[in-house]
């Protein structure tokens, strides 16, 4: 059939310490079939890290002229340095039909959905705060007044769930990568999506 | 957790001969969540057929005053005998938070959107409609005269795939059952749906 389907482009979110980056990971390697943005960035690159590949790597200059160009579908300043997503490789993607995930912060979320609205929005639930909290103790490195304070941005953030198309909970890796794997599989069904293909499916057929 | 959700009513439909009635028992072995609604009928039962388990069976009388009093989410008359569904079975069953399924035809599928718009209403397509025709004809005991008649009807029903929420091919009975499952899925997850629920934990945490 010859209708080519714009690709979904699928973002991932949740409050910090939820567990995007592990989700991301494993649903990576069940679902070859999307493609992963990659991220631009000021920081400079680690050994090993590849340009274009772990990132775009960056001056400043080249990053605040992204900004002002309207490139990045979302972006944000982390301890010093900027981190954004380049808006072309995104839509160069879906234009060819495939679909693309991107895993970011709730902030760079709501920005992506202003300026894209048909994406998916998934959200990522802790199970309970206790166990957020756990997860950010795990993390090490923290000092007390430092989990507190990420403990109520997380509260903060979990506020932002209802701007989101789909609520997901991370009890388990495995479960919430079976409930997205089946968001996704849903989402390429539906009418709005799949009808010009299977109009021109009839057409040929009739 | 205290808030109760209602539950989906979940509208499997499509064109006359493409293995509604297949996919809908071998979704039922597979998923036992899912509550199947019971029809209303004015023919005789057959040998071992219960009232209120197979179907609900009325007198004719009893059949129109439902219509009138629109106790019906959709009915049709078929060779001489009326078939509906109960409005009342279903929207009790979606208040206790239970899922329910319909497999009825295009006809009474559309008549229930109306009443219900907020169902999820699936259609089966065919993978081809040469396949379409083999099935119609596999049933056997049909003229040619007949099997043209029911195709033609099927390429009307065709057309009405637009106003449906989610398209699902047919192709083989197992993964058309798997798609459904996810949309089930997916549908659960969906923020209008599941947002009282997580309010309420959040309020509960904080």
């Amino acid at each position: 059939m010859m209708v080519k389907q714009k690709g979904l482009l699928i973002v991932l979110s949740g409050p910090s310490g939820v567990g995007k980056g592990t989700v991301c990971s494993y649903l990576r390697e069940k679902q070859d079939d999307i493609i992963y943005s990659v991220s631009a960035t000021t920081r400079n690159p680690r050994s090993g890290e590849t340009d274009a590949e772990n990132y775009f790597f960056k001056t400043r200059q080249e990053f605040e002229q992204m900004i002002k160009e309207d490139q990045l579908l979302e972006w944000a300043e982390y301890v010093g340095n900027y981190y954004g997503t380049p808006r072309a490789f995104v839509e160069e993607t879906l234009q060819q039909g495939k679909d693309v995930i991107l895993e970011i912060e709730i902030n760079g979320a709501l920005q992506v959905k202003e300026k894209y609205g048909e994406g998916i929005f998934i959200f990522l639930m802790p199970p309970t705060l206790a166990e957020l909290k756990n997860r950010i103790i795990n993390r090490g490195t923290e000092t007390a007044e430092s989990i507190l304070k990420r403990m109520n941005v997380a509260k903060n953030e979990l506020q932002m769930m209802k701007h989101y198309d789909y609520l997901v909970m991370n009890d388990e890796v495995s479960k919430a990568v079976e409930r997205i794997q089946s968001i996704i599989e849903a989402e390429r069904l539906r009418k709005e999506r799949i009808l010009p293909y299977y109009e021109q499916w009839l057409k040929e057929e009739l």
